[in-house]
C-alpha cells in the first residue's frame, strides 16, 4: 500500500486513481473502458442500492426488468434520442461463433448474422415505451411507476473508474402519467429524492436545478439535475430526472383513454443515478490518507483493533471487543473486530484508514487495566482516550455526529466556492484561480453557451430551482439577461 | 382474465404460459428470446435474491461485479469451456452507429469495427479467472469467496418464459482455494445452500446429486446439482455447483505460493441459480386457478378484501382491516388491504387467486356484527369462518403451516414418482405411462447415455449423493453396473 505517495493537493486526478486502487474499490478490466467493481467498492454500491430502493418503494414505485438488447430501429423512433445515444454504442451483429477452419481458435460464424442489429442498452426509454404500449389502455392503468436496476453501456473513449466507464450499473425509473402536471410533479419529486439521498446519506450537498436546452437529456422536455462540487472545484452531475412530455408516447404510439373518454398520448418521466455516485462520494470527502466514508454509507462503521503482545492478552482483549461488537449489533451498527494475527496494529490502522472506516477503537493491555479505549475519528483525524463505561453510547452518538460533520464541511467548501462574476475577466479569473461554481448572467442562447464552453471548458451546470430573477447582462455578449445561471468545469 | 380456460391436466405447457401471463409475471419482448419480467414476477425474484444473498453472506461470501463483455479469445483458453459456450452467444462487433446516407435511419458504422470481437457473458469464469490472476499471489489471499448478481446471455432457439430465455438473471459464485479438498467442500456446501433454499424457501423438494461426465458443466471436474420434479413428471435442474479443479487456473495461469513456499495452481468452484427458479416455483405448486406461492416467497402473504354495500360499511370495515394489517406489520407479515372501489369482491378474489396469495381474509357487514372473518387458504382451497379474537395469532400460525403443507404435497408427489425399472420395457413404459424419475442401472458409458436419450428423450439427471451401491445390469446394454442413476425427461 503506497497510498501516501500522491497528495490530493498536488495531483487530484492521480490521487483519485490511487485511492480507488488502494482502498480496493475497483480496477480496469481486460475490456477497454469496462471496470471490475471489487468487493469493497461493491459493498458501498449495495448500501446505496438498499437505501435508494427503499426510497423508491416508499414513493410508490415497483421494480421490473427489461431486456438488455434493443433493436436498432427502436433508437431511431425518437428524433432527439437517436442523436444523443446512437453514436457510441455496442452493436451485436451475430449470434454464434464457430471453430476456425485453420485452427486459430474461434471466429464469428458469418452464417449467424442477425437480420437487424441489436444495441446494448445505453438507457431503456425505447424498449420500455415499446412495452408500455401494451400495458396502458386507460387512465385506470396510470400512473405506472416502475424502476429498473441494470447495467448499461455507452462506448466511452476516455474513461475513469466510477466517473465515466463504458459499462456502468444504475437504476432507471420510467413512469407513465395521465397528465402533464402529474408527470412534472413526479420528475420533481424524484429529483428531491435524489437530493435527499445525496445530502443525508452520502453527505454531499447538491444544487437542485434544471438543465439548459443544450444540456438536456436526448428526448426530454426538461432535465432536472443535482450538481455536486468536488474538492478540486470541478462540478459533478450526480443524478438527473427528466420530464419527457409526450415525446416517447408519440414515438411508440402509447395512448390512453381518459376519464372523460378522450384518447390522448401518455406523459412520461425517467430518472437515474449510477455507480458514478461512488466517484462523487470519494471526491467529496476523502483526503491524503485515503477514503473517508460517511457512516450512513460505510460498509464497516466501526473497526476494533486489539493490541497485544502475549496470547493471554490477545484472548482477553479480543473477547472484550467481541462483546462490544455484540452490544452494537443490537443497534444495527456495522462493526468488525480485526483479530487477524498475521498483521501488526500499525498495518491494520493504515488499512482501515485507507478504506475510510469512520471510527476506530483500539484497546491494549494498559487500556484493559485502566478500563479505557482509544477512539479515533477518521474524518477529523482526532484521537481520544475514553472510559469503557458508556462506550456503546459514545459510539452510538459519534456516528451521526461524524455524518453531520462531513456534510457541514463539504457544504462550507461548496458554499465558499460559488462566486459571482459580473464581467468576462472576472469569469475567466475565477475559473482559473479559484475554481468552483460561477454564478453569472447569460443571454439564454445555445450559441453563447457553446462559445463559452469552447473558450473556457466551462459549461452551464444548471439554472437553480427557485432562482431569483435579476436583471443583468450576459458576461460574454453583454445582451440582457433575466437571471444568473451556474457555470463550472465539470467531470 | 381468462385463466380458467386452460386446464393443467389437459395441456401443461399452455397452462404454464397462460398462468405466467395471467398472474402478470412476465412476457416476451420485442427481442427474440428475451423476456420482460413484470413487477409482480420481479418482486418474487427480489424475495429470492434477498434470501439467497443472506445465505451467501452467512457462509462468508461477498459480492462484486465483473464486466458484461468478454474478449472472444478468452473463451478459447479453456478447451471444454469453449465447446460448451462459444456456440450460441451474442457477439459485439462494432461500437458505433451512424446516420444512413440514404436517410434510412441509423446503420452500423463500418469504420467502428472492433479489433477483437466481444461476447456478451454466457457465464463469467473466463473474465473472472483472468482477473483473479492479479488478485492471488499467496495462500494468504485465499480463499476468495465472491458472488456476482448479473444478467447473462445464451442464444436460445426455443425459449420459454423463465425456464429458458436468451437473457436471464442469475447469481454466479466464483471461489478460489488453496487445496482440492477445500474447493470440493465449498462446491458441496453451496449445493447444500441451494437445496436448503429450494426446499425450505420455495417448498420444492430436490434430489442432490452429481452429473455424469456428459452432463457436466463445460470446464468442470464435477458438477453437483439439485433436481426438482414438476407436476407433469418432467425433471427440472434447479441449480448447479461445480468443482472446477485447476482447469481455469491453468487456462489463465493463476498460481499461488503455499504456506510451504511451493508454487501451485489455484483450485476453483463456481455455482449458480437463475430466474429459472421462478419457473420451478410455478410448476411445482400451481393449479387450475393460477399461481400458488409458498408464504416465504410470496410478495403478499395475506390479502384483506372488504365486502360492503354502503359507504358507511366500507369505512368501518376498511378501517378494521387496516388495524389488522398494522398488527401483522409488527411480525413482518406482508399484507395488503385491497380497498379499491372500482372492483367487486369477486373480481378481487379471482385476481389474488391467480396471483397465488397464500391467505385471503374477507370481512363483510355480517362478519362485523358476528365478530367473525372468512379465511381462505389458496393452497388447499378451503374456507373457514373464524372469530376476530386471536385472528392475528391464527394468521401467524397458518402461514408456516401452509409453507409446510405445500412442501409435503410436492414431496409426496415427487416420492411417488420415482420408479425403479429393471428392464428396457419397464423403463419405456414408466416414461410414457407414469412419468417421473426412473431409477435404473446404467453401464457408465457416455455412448449408452446418448443412445438412451436418442431413443427416449430421457437423460440421466444425476447420480444421487450417498447413492447405495448395488450390483445390477444396464437397462439398455445389460452390461454390469454398480449403482442406479436417475433418468427423466427434463426441461
Amino acid at each position: 500500500m503506497g497510498f501516501d505517495k500522491i497528495k490530493r493537493s498536488e495531483d487530484y486526478s492521480a490521487w483519485y486513481n490511487n485511492l480507488v486502487k488502494d482502498a480496493d474499490m475497483a480496477e480496469h478490466s481486460a475490456v477497454k473502458g469496462c471496470m471490475v467493481i471489487k468487493p469493497y467498492g461493491y459493498s458501498i454500491w449495495e448500501r446505496m442500492q438498499q437505501k435508494l430502493d427503499k426510497m423508491f418503494k416508499d414513493t410508490g414505485h415497483v421494480n421490473a426488468y427489461f431486456p438488455l438488447l434493443i433493436p436498432k430501429s427502436f433508437l431511431s423512433k425518437e428524433a432527439d434520442h437517436v442523436e444523443g445515444f446512437a453514436k457510441e454504442c455496442a452493436v451485436v451483429t451475430h449470434y454464434r461463433l464457430k471453430n476456425d477452419e485453420n485452427g486459430k481458435g474461434v471466429v464469428v460464424d458469418p452464417e449467424a448474422k442477425l437480420e437487424e442489429e441489436l444495441i446494448i442498452r445505453p438507457t431503456s426509454e425505447t424498449v420500455i415505451w415499446n412495452t408500455y404500449r401494451d400495458w396502458i389502455q386507460s387512465y385506470r392503468d396510470l400512473p405506472l411507476l416502475i424502476n429498473q436496476w441494470a447495467n448499461v453501456m455507452r462506448w466511452e473513449m476516455r474513461t475513469r473508474l466510477f466517473l465515466r466507464t463504458s459499462e456502468f450499473l444504475w437504476q432507471e425509473g420510467h413512469t407513465a402519467h395521465a397528465s402533464r402536471e402529474e408527470a412534472e410533479e413526479e420528475a420533481k419529486r424524484m429529483l428531491e429524492v435524489y437530493a435527499d439521498f445525496a445530502e443525508n446519506f452520502l453527505g454531499v450537498p447538491v444544487i437542485r436545478g434544471v438543465k439548459t436546452a443544450n444540456e438536456r437529456f436526448a428526448g426530454a422536455v426538461d432535465t432536472y439535475c443535482i450538481e455536486g462540487l468536488m474538492q478540486d472545484g470541478k462540478a459533478l452531475q450526480m443524478g438527473t430526472s427528466h420530464f419527457l412530455g409526450q415525446n416517447f408516447a408519440k414515438a411508440f404510439d402509447v395512448k390512453f383513454q381518459s376519464k372523460e373518454g378522450k384518447l390522448d398520448y401518455v406523459w412520461a418521466t425517467s430518472w437515474g443515478v449510477s455507480t458514478r455516485l461512488i466517484g462523487a462520494l470519494i471526491m467529496a470527502h476523502s483526503d491524503d490518507e485515503g477514503l473517508v466514508l460517511p457512516p450512513n454509507v460505510a460498509p464497516i462503521q466501526v473497526v476494533f483493533v486489539p493490541i497485544y503482545k502475549t496470547d493471554e492478552e490477545r484472548v482477553k482483549i479480543v473477547s472484550y471487543l467481541n462483546s462490544l461488537r455484540e452490544s452494537l449489533d443490537k443497534y444495527e451498527i456495522r462493526c468488525k473486530v480485526d483479530d487477524r494475527d498475521t498483521f501488526k496494529p500499525g498495518y491494520k490502522f493504515s488499512e482501515w484508514e485507507h478504506k475510510g472506516v469512520p471510527l476506530r477503537v483500539a484497546v491494549g493491555p494498559r487500556d484493559m487495566e485502566n478500563h479505557t479505549a482509544e477512539l479515533a475519528r477518521r474524518d477529523i483525524k482526532q484521537k481520544e482516550t475514553v472510559s469503557q463505561d458508556n462506550l456503546v453510547e459514545k459510539i452510538k452518538s459519534l456516528l451521526p455526529e461524524i455524518q453531520q460533520s462531513l456534510f457541514n464541511i463539504a457544504k462550507e467548501y461548496r458554499d465558499s466556492h460559488i462566486h459571482k462574476a459580473e464581467t468576462w475577466e472576472e469569469f475567466e479569473k475565477a475559473l482559473d484561480e479559484n475554481p468552483g461554481f460561477i454564478s453569472a448572467h447569460w443571454d439564454g442562447t445555445t450559441e453563447t453557451e457553446l462559445k463559452i464552453k469552447e473558450l473556457t471548458k466551462a459549461t452551464i451546470r444548471c439554472i437553480p430551482l427557485n432562482n431569483p430573477q435579476e436583471e443583468g447582462k450576459c458576461i460574454l455578449t453583454g445582451k440582457p439577461s433575466k437571471e444568473r445561471v451556474l457555470f463550472a468545469r465539470a467531470y
